[in-house]
């Protein structure tokens, strides 16, 4: 019996794990097009076609999917900003650190770092959502163990990414941990102030008393990053 | 007509004015004890007294009873940091400062101003709580004009404080604006990681892979806003 049952596990489990693949799929491009507040759960079992009673037994809730969606963007944009910080070290990227002659081994300018960690995320529009919502409104309406498995996903990958800033520039891991939540609640946080498209980006345009408001986010996240991470660099005040 | 009409229409307005306060502080009271997120307009109705119709005269929904409580908070603590900076004034407060007899105009120390902007923040959980749900939630499904209104509330006080630390700490306008917005949007942040008595909070109290995440906020927020200060005032990178 459990030889004979074995191969229909392992179809049926490759067949659940393809259409849990195809209902975040469908998630991720609503989410992407018109917002993570707006989208449904009727919504995504109409995109990736299945009826709603069947998709709750993959997901119980809209809630847990979108969750599921943030830890895979916890994943892909710590990897990538691994990478790009290692590029960005200083023997390897960072011209003026590489000309200067005195011996000290110079760490890439902190403007450098803030700006490759705030295009990183605003390069990243759907994790930047993921990011303002998870905390409000993705981590309730689930079952406490999906918060956990979120939580100690992203967790690692702040712990990772602050791991490699710790190497490019000379932050102790408590400070590297602060510069890792700061972009990333700061990247959610104006990035939903100045989402383009959205109600309120046009309030902001068109009234004369707001439009000063309107966030540029990269520019206006490098400058906060740049700060800390000099601030940081400077130490000197009794920590 | 017109004569006669006058005070009954100054003693309804004022009726009006009484009525609106006692909702105000209803909802302030149920969100303090219980979160802003579980508190419905039913539940204001009742601690006020009211039928939930008569009260839509009033509000037409929760988000714009607790809008008005987040202009309110705006308000409130703008008043409030801006006396405690004015204290920690190089010439009034900072003794380091006032000792020091190099002639130079010594600004006080960035952690405390940090440590002051930190704990102002924190000694108001009510207004923490509104600034993480400001943008995601409140500032939806009410009508433009309050959203207008609030904005330029909060806008006149996010530059009223940033004046008030221009002044103290060395900042340029657009960098005081950038702390007054870290510490503002961190602390709801935060605030929301580490509410007492949450879910989420006894889930890291008790997880062990969590334990280490749980997040004591003035510190960790004196931490964040101290390095930016000290990074503005080190400079010299270009901007």
């Amino acid at each position: 019996m459990a030889s004979r049952s074995q191969p229909t596990r392992a179809r049926s489990s490759e067949a659940k794990l393809a259409r849990e693949a195809a209902i975040l799929d469908a998630a991720a491009r609503l989410a992407t097009a018109h917002g993570i507040r707006t989208v449904t759960l009727t919504d995504i079992a109409a995109e990736v076609g299945m009826h709603k009673s069947g998709m709750l037994r993959y997901f119980e809730t809209r809630e847990e999917i979108f969750l599921r969606l943030a830890a895979a963007g916890w994943v892909e944009w710590s990897r990538a900003v691994r990478e790009r910080l290692v590029d960005a070290a200083p023997d390897a990227g960072d011209a003026r650190a590489a000309r200067s002659a005195d011996g000290v081994r110079h760490e890439p300018r902190s403007r450098a770092v803030a700006g490759l960690l705030a295009e990183s995320l605003v390069a990243r529009p759907l994790f930047c959502d993921l990011l303002a919502h998870t905390p409000m409104n993705l981590e309730r309406n689930v079952s406490l163990e999906s918060v956990r498995c979120f939580k100690v996903t992203a967790l690692a990958e702040v712990a990772a990414v602050g791991e490699a800033l710790c190497r490019v520039a000379a932050l102790s891991p408590a400070q590297a941990g602060n510069v890792v939540a700061t972009a990333t609640s700061m990247a959610g946080a104006l990035w939903q102030m100045a989402a383009p498209g959205t109600e309120l980006r046009r309030l902001y345009e068109t009234d004369p008393d707001l439009g000063h408001a309107v966030v540029d986010v990269v520019p206006r996240l490098t400058d906060i990053l740049g700060a800390m991470l000099r601030g940081y660099r400077a130490g000197g005040e009794a920590e």
